[in-house]
């Protein structure tokens, strides 16, 4: 059960929808950070957003993002085998999802080795910057969702829906 | 040291100015969050950040935001007494914190026996949406300063004078 009366609809939709004053600049920024302009690729920066649910074991997220990434890598189970087996990613996006799992712990987490093994594998400062604000913006949506007792379905299917909404359509659309 | 090269300014300020297509979403949020409309005056939501500033050991946030609402209540220390000796806050406040300091642990750690405390000192769907969305937002902020290495000043006097000029402009002015 919720902890507040939002509207019944599935994780932070609902959470949007009761509080239209902050939906609005929570969409602009998850557009941001997720479609807009960087050197990591949308498919990248959606994997790291859905390991970082992973980590903070929020399960609407986690399968949003995932059935974002896939939909827009065009894979069925994309995160879920990339995550399962990470030596199928670049050895740059490895080295990032490693600082982003440290940034899910805190923020003094991300080491000076784990920075140096990103740099080794030929992250950029930009590319630093952007997976580490991603990683700590889920920190927040999952806190968001699960901290509200958000509606988390059951059904496979309404993730893979919504990622294909969210990689067609972006997230301006979600508060309509 | 920082992780990145970015501008040599305080915590989240050389950020921003490292990353202009970021900071514009991300002040434009934290202005609705905590200057936008709410039953939860500015001075209460900036006490909820700095006690979940507290609670992820973020010096840099703690400092400026507690300085922020020290200057918006117009008293010095408001927030270290606060936090030093709660009951000398409203049972609702001392409950929404509680709720705060869960939602730093885990969305999932929001309990229906806190959101129940919280309900029985008179705190409203609003005011509970408003604490948790509030505390998920610096679960961020905190990560994303201490994951960038960003700099935290020792002076007591630098968060003083940022918390005043927080107070006094918001957050909007923090970009320009």
């Amino acid at each position: 059960m919720g902890h507040i009366a939002s509207p019944p609809l599935p994780g932070i939709i609902g959470l949007l929808a009761f509080r239209p004053e902050s939906a609005k600049p929570l969409m602009a920024l998850t557009e941001q950070l997720l479609r807009g302009p960087s050197p990591l690729t949308s498919t990248e920066r959606e994997l790291i957003a859905a390991a970082v649910s992973a980590e903070n074991a929020c399960r609407f997220c986690y399968g949003s993002h995932a059935g974002a990434a896939d939909a827009l890598a065009g894979v069925d189970d994309y995160v879920k085998n990339a995550l399962a087996a990470p030596a199928s990613l670049s050895a740059k996006m490895q080295a990032l999802i490693s600082i982003a799992r440290a940034v899910a712990k805190s923020g003094t987490a991300v080491s000076d080795a784990l920075v140096k093994d990103a740099r080794d594998a030929g992250a950029t400062d930009i590319e630093l910057h952007d997976a580490v604000l991603v990683a700590a913006a889920f920190c927040m949506f999952n806190r968001y969702v699960d901290g509200l007792g958000a509606i988390t379905p059951d059904d496979p299917m309404a993730y893979k829906m919504m990622g294909k909404q969210l990689a067609d359509d972006g997230y301006l659309t979600a508060i309509g």
